[in-house]
């Protein structure tokens, strides 16, 4: 080990520490925590927060990092060493070019707006929440101005912050070629889901059994009860405090078959990933999924490009069935694996089906584009957001709580993390095409057997973490770049067999 | 507030956060955590204890520390700020005079000798947990050699880190008291505890209506759902974050009813006293129990006090009966009554019964004064404890699982801490003697309204935190000194009545 990285040691495993304390008590207070504890659970988080701050963040760590990215200590460095550092460089660059208090007053605005947003939504008064979004936009295209650097945009600031391999460009090459290709595939497939009848989904489902037979779901997908749990809360997510001890957590609803079930597929991809990461780079800044795109291909893998097909349900549906004789016997898997698949135009991003999911994240995209290329004012927002439905879909929302005021991406800020949903989505399918050629896939699938699925994913995916980035582990696999044809070429050939149009 | 005080107070709030931390990852380690987490994780808890030690014990803390300890800056604080400084001192008394690599040495010698000590326990092999009680004692008989002050003893610097107030006069007095009067009468009750039929106890319960039921008792006691919550584990326990999150635990057994019932209400005694300290010292070096004496109290009194009466039992019995009627609907309350007393010699403190658990922890305190005197070396150690079982309770027990490997605190160093249960049990009847005084306890208890006597508790004893000590409390409340006669007068006419001695 390089000396100088040695001396930076100490001080990265002492944030390591203070961050693994702020993910677990973000984990309890999802999960367990009484009612009441908030305020004061939230001034200890205050003080781990500064701390883990001050760890990091210090004329010491500033010095070494300094030297580290002198090309002289770069050629001592592990590769491992080096993405730390890239990651350091990259957490400096983010912070230290805002100016403390602006960043601090930003902090308390969206903790402020993120509940005015869901207020605003609950009674659907966007003129609510829009003078905290308009000062949200205002900070986040000062920080974005402070940190654009040659002939970068500052909206690509933002972008690079979630997915560092997809500027506008790509962006743009991405979704001009979705739209083109799915928005008539969506159109012709929403004429013939009327026929599929999916009343059984919605019948009374036990939530004791639903419990049951998901925890049976992540467990049969690769999910590692040595090395994690599940638990309930408000909004499926999964946590990690590093690769032995990853967290998912579901929500069972008494009407609704589907929804834990791919909830539980979904999450249990995310914690495949984190707990596929080596051992020797779990606890340390590049310990996590390569990207927030990355981490989303792999939930969607395992949810919609696995979850989703007639192979996967082949070997256990009829212990579904079992589970649910009264509901489901005269429902055959046929039937099922059309229900699940079932695709219209919809208005709920959360909600969608695959086929449409990507057009939601490409109306926040060029509505994002928008407000940072200053081509839209806040009061404009909700017609801009119903005419793109409208154009897109061919639906206008009703109100703006189902129309602009569904996410909370914006009141927290998080401008430029959509595209990364879709990022995940077509790196997905690519990854899929190129297994396809390696392995038997769909045997596996048919086999019940998954462990060289999982085993593929993480000697050539997972257990990188963030030493690659997206494109790299995209060249190692794959053999070539991004390429979003694989994403619709799948679609496509999925939605016309399934619906023989 | 006094200006030297406002420089500590950054400090102690960053100890009191990385606290807080250490007791959610315990909790989570005891609750939630994955099986394979620990190892990852204890690395992580590990920086986090280092962190705590180095908040408070440094250079700034020390002169502040000083500072505040001279008579003029006294003056200038109030009440709490002045126990929060006698609090800081005492942790400094404690880790100052022993020079930190014994003390390193010695942590590492406990997180060992505790596993060698489970183990020996399993196999009945004392000679294998032998040599490392040795060197923990060896370790704290050099420690408190470093403590000690004035006339104090060694022992006796160990019995103030959990009880200040008890010294080995106070304690001999007490545990002389007991031994003539509740040896006598354990033989005399126990001659008749073989007529109780307490079989009903040991059938099949189902444990979702134990959890169910155990949920309602907290409730009935007054656990706040709204501030804590209560989760499973091997070992019951109460921990808190502060005192608008504190948390129990219980474990059920599908063919035990007591041991969850009781248990549940006895950390629920020990929860309501977190609850009920004061919003202003929670989150305070002074924010927890008065002692572990203190804590005991509180326990036993609604477990044992409470819990174990008529008069408790009489609103709610139903209920239980309800809960089970196979089982329970020929069992009388009187019936109930008897069994949940009954009272025999018995091996296990953790097992006791309330009449002979005294025993028990005199038992412990004799051998650790021993100990402390030099008058017993380990290898006798057996010996002695079947020595003084024999005598005091007539039985012996046939291994040293059962016997002098029973319990995990020595192995993890704690001597001095046993007899703070038996204060804690006299204690709860002192207190219990002098409410019965100022309130018609027996009949709120009757009437199943538990409010008032939880009230009375908190107003008296429990919003003080740490600013009284066990001394100031029992002045506070019943105007006198501790008084062990209170807690024979209890157990004897308890028992006295309740066998128709």
């Amino acid at each position: 080990m390089s000396k100088t990285f040695e001396k930076l040691q100490p001080f990265l495993d002492k944030s390591m520490a203070l961050q693994t304390a702020r993910i677990l008590f973000e984990w309890d207070d999802q999960t367990v925590a009484p009612f009441e504890a908030a305020e004061y659970t939230s001034k200890v988080v205050g003080i781990l927060s500064d701390e883990y701050m001050k760890s990091l963040i210090n004329d010491d760590v500033r010095k070494l990092l300094k030297k580290l990215q002198e090309e002289k200590e770069q050629q001592e460095l592990t590769d491992t060493e080096k993405a730390i550092i890239k990651q350091l460089a990259k957490i400096y660059e983010q912070l230290e070019s805002i100016p403390p208090e602006e960043y601090r007053a930003f902090n308390e605005l969206t903790s402020v707006s993120s509940r005015k947003w869901a207020k605003a939504r609950k009674d659907n008064r966007y003129e609510d929440f829009a003078p905290y979004l308009e000062k949200i936009i205002n900070y986040k295209k000062k920080f974005a101005g402070y940190r654009v650097k040659g002939d970068k945009k500052p909206y690509e600031v933002l972008l690079g912050d979630y997915e560092e391999c997809f500027m506008i460009r790509e962006l743009d090459i991405f979704f001009d070629k979705v739209k083109a290709e799915i928005i008539p595939l969506l159109k012709e497939v929403s004429k013939k889901a009327e026929t599929i009848d999916k009343s059984y989904n919605y019948l009374r489902y036990d939530t004791e059994k639903q419990r049951e037979f998901c925890k049976y779901l992540a467990g049969y997908v690769g999910f590692d009860f040595n090395r994690g749990v599940i638990a309930e809360s408000a909004h499926p997510f999964t946590t990690n405090l590093h690769n032995h001890d990853v967290r998912i957590t579901d929500r069972y609803m008494e009407d609704n078959l589907e929804s834990a079930m791919f909830s539980i597929i979904h999450e249990s991809g995310h914690a495949i990933y984190e707990m596929n990461i080596a051992d020797d780079i779990t606890q340390t800044l590049v310990g996590g999924g390569a990207s927030m795109g990355m981490h989303e291909s792999q939930s969607r893998f395992y949810e919609n490009i696995l979850g989703r097909s007639q192979e996967f349900w082949e070997p256990i549906y009829d212990k579904l069935v079992a589970a649910y004789p009264d509901n489901l016997s005269k429902i055959t898997l046929e039937h099922f694996i059309k229900g699940i698949n079932k695709a219209a135009p919809n208005l709920i991003r959360t909600e969608a089906d695959e086929l449409s999911y990507c057009i939601h994240i490409i109306i926040r995209y060029e509505i994002e584009k928008m407000i940072f290329n200053n081509e839209v004012t806040v009061d404009k927002l909700p017609e801009v957001w119903n005419q793109k439905y409208q154009e897109y879909m061919g639906i206008t929302p009703a109100t703006d709580t189902e129309g602009i005021l569904q996410d909370t991406h914006w009141s927290w800020g998080e401008f430029g993390y959509f595209p990364s949903y879709a990022i995940g989505t077509a790196v997905a399918s690519q990854i899929h095409a190129c297994m396809q050629d390696k392995m038997p896939l769909d045997n596996y699938l048919k086999e019940g057997n998954l462990t060289p699925i999982r085993e593929f994913l993480r000697d050539n995916i997972h257990k990188f973490g963030m030493v690659k980035n997206t494109n790299d582990i995209l060249k190692y696999v794959c053999g070539e770049d991004f390429n979003p044809d694989y994403y619709v070429k799948y679609l496509k050939e999925k939605y016309t067999k399934l619906y023989s149009l």
